[in-house]
């Protein structure tokens, strides 16, 4: 007999948990505020309502937003005595802390929180392979039983993720350096630019794109995210305050009239960039495999329909596997540089290659 | 008569500029302090030595560390009585006030930036299209001659730059924005990584990777160009500092345990978020095109050698023009998402596109 899996919340990751475990064969049930949104998902074959459904479920997944995601744990426990519960809320120490001030049975209760989302919002954007090849880490509660931590395991695992277990306030510290920070600081700079002039902005390459990216996030998803992990997220910005403030510290000191204001700035400046190099080679690899130094092969691609696939055809006929790839337009010109990152070792081969196949390789 | 270019310092800009204006018929000159240095560039086609040349240059380009930039130009200007000089350090304020000082001819000096670098240096590493395609701001001085001017664009256009012009204030307050900024950013955000354990850097996503991407930079480079811009950069950091201190106060009012103490907190949170979308949605475009909202069409694609090429052929094949492509690569798992930027006009044509091909194309 499949087990029964009801989820609590429609939204983006509901239902695409909804589909996925749907398509694995578990009999998925759904509840949302809004009957519009949990019809929608079941049109979208997330499952059946649990309206329509009698049998009690084996595990109820809290979808729900992150300012609610404790309330909606709460009650679940409360109403299916005899479910494992989860919630998929981004944050863990906050939902914790409010069930056990609630005195709930959290042995029944195990946090997890998969990493993965969209740029948009919505169950009209779910997809079945949201969470394929994502981390999902589990967050048992101090008592939850090791039954209801396996049971949330699994339907990870039907999900496609790659699972890993931590404690709450680890997940929440970690969270905050890795990816709660990273939005912080795309957001500052990304803000600096709101008044910069035009022929300023027309000077923007890579590097400023890169840093940028993700600063188009939706904020409301993100108030309830910082505020969520408030504490943890506001340490890892006071060193980053403390660093750039030592980085403002010894810019003013150089750029001082007076003699010697500047004795130890460099220092500073140049530890500021090695630091970063120490820390950005510690991110791991492609696959979750330890960093590996890549070389980057450069082409010069026309900017036409077309000329990025047969760059790349050529590219698979050399046999060398891309292992990443970076485009950067040029300005005002019609083509672009395709920088393709491979093993060291097929590097040459890979140039010679290209070359005889009447490309541009650069360097 | 082709006009002579004398190029002083030859590392990785100058022997490239070198090699780009042999190529298009100018007579160039090299000379370094280090003889290797100038006899490699010499060897990879970047022009003569300059010992072995009795003309006198009508134009010197001054490419050496930006640190002494402005010594070499002074001296250019003093030995080359006819010529006009240039030089192509980053950071534009430094070299002119050094210029005006000392007293130079600066109505035959015009300050240049071209906004082409490599993360490696050297003339080992030069290339004759390094230039093609980027922004080159010329920055005359307040008495550099109209003649002057013009030929300092000259060469700049003959390398393939795309040039526009603004003073030297206005230059470094630009760059200080667009450029500085997100270095010193991406660095202290990759510093807070080093003391990071690994089980919370494996869950690094795509995010932090963009934001820590220039983190690898070179130290002793940035050191000079920080440094060199020390009150521009020491600005907008400070605004930056300030931003962050806001939301640090808006999260330990969040955090903290008085009512009341987060009245207001959420408004800053959330303000930082929609600021970051501002400022971001106003970096110009492709090919440096207004900013358009492009629509990510996403496939997954399986990581063996010639799958992403065969997805860019069928791409091409649906006579779509791919703006941008972006590969988020699935952590333990043989395969990756193919999120490819397209018009929107073109989306849903190209999704449908692929999938009869047989690609697995999400939402």
């Amino acid at each position: 007999m499949s087990r029964r899996v009801q989820i609590r919340g429609t939204g983006l990751i509901g239902t695409s948990l909804g589909i996925a475990l749907t398509r694995k064969g578990y009999a998925v049930s759904l509840a949302d505020p809004s009957p519009t949104a949990e019809r929608l998902a079941r049109d979208l074959g997330a499952g059946q309502l649990a309206h329509d459904v009698t049998a009690p479920p084996d595990l109820v997944v809290v979808a729900a937003p992150p300012d609610v995601a404790a309330g909606v744990v709460a009650q679940a426990l409360t109403e299916c005595p005899h479910a494992v519960v989860t919630d998929v809320a981004s944050v863990k120490g906050a939902v914790l802390d409010a069930l056990l001030a609630d005195g709930a049975p959290i042995e029944r209760y195990v946090g997890s929180h998969p990493m993965a989302g969209r740029e948009r919002s919505g169950a009209a954007h779910a997809r079945g392979d949201l969470f394929e090849g994502r981390a999902w880490v589990i967050v048992p509660a101090p008592d939850s039983s090791s039954e209801a931590v396996a049971l949330v395991e699994e339907i990870a695992h039907a999900a496609g993720s790659v699972t890993s277990r931590m404690d709450a306030a680890d997940h929440d510290d970690a969270v905050a350096t890795i990816s709660h920070l990273p939005q912080v600081a795309a957001s500052v700079v990304a803000a600096q630019l709101r008044t910069l002039e035009d022929h300023a902005l027309a000077l923007a390459g890579q590097g400023v794109r890169d840093v940028t990216r993700i600063a188009a996030s939706d904020p409301r998803l993100w108030t309830q995210i910082l505020a969520g992990n408030a504490h943890s997220v506001s340490r890892v910005l006071q060193r980053v305050v403390a660093d750039l403030s030592d980085v403002v510290a010894a810019l003013e000191g150089l750029s001082a009239p007076e003699p010697g204001a500047d004795v130890g700035s460099l220092e500073v400046v140049s530890r500021t960039i090695t630091h970063g190099n120490t820390g950005h080679s510690r991110i791991p690899g492609k696959h979750g495999a330890a960093p590996t130094a890549y070389e980057s092969v450069t082409a010069l691609v026309p900017d036409t329909p077309g000329e990025l696939a047969r760059l790349l055809a050529d590219v698979g006929a050399a046999d060398v596997n891309l292992e990443d790839l970076r485009l950067d337009h040029g300005l005002g010109q019609p083509f672009g540089l395709a920088e393709i990152l491979v093993v060291p070792a097929a590097a040459e081969r890979l140039r010679d290659a290209l070359r005889v196949k009447g490309w541009r390789v650069l360097e």
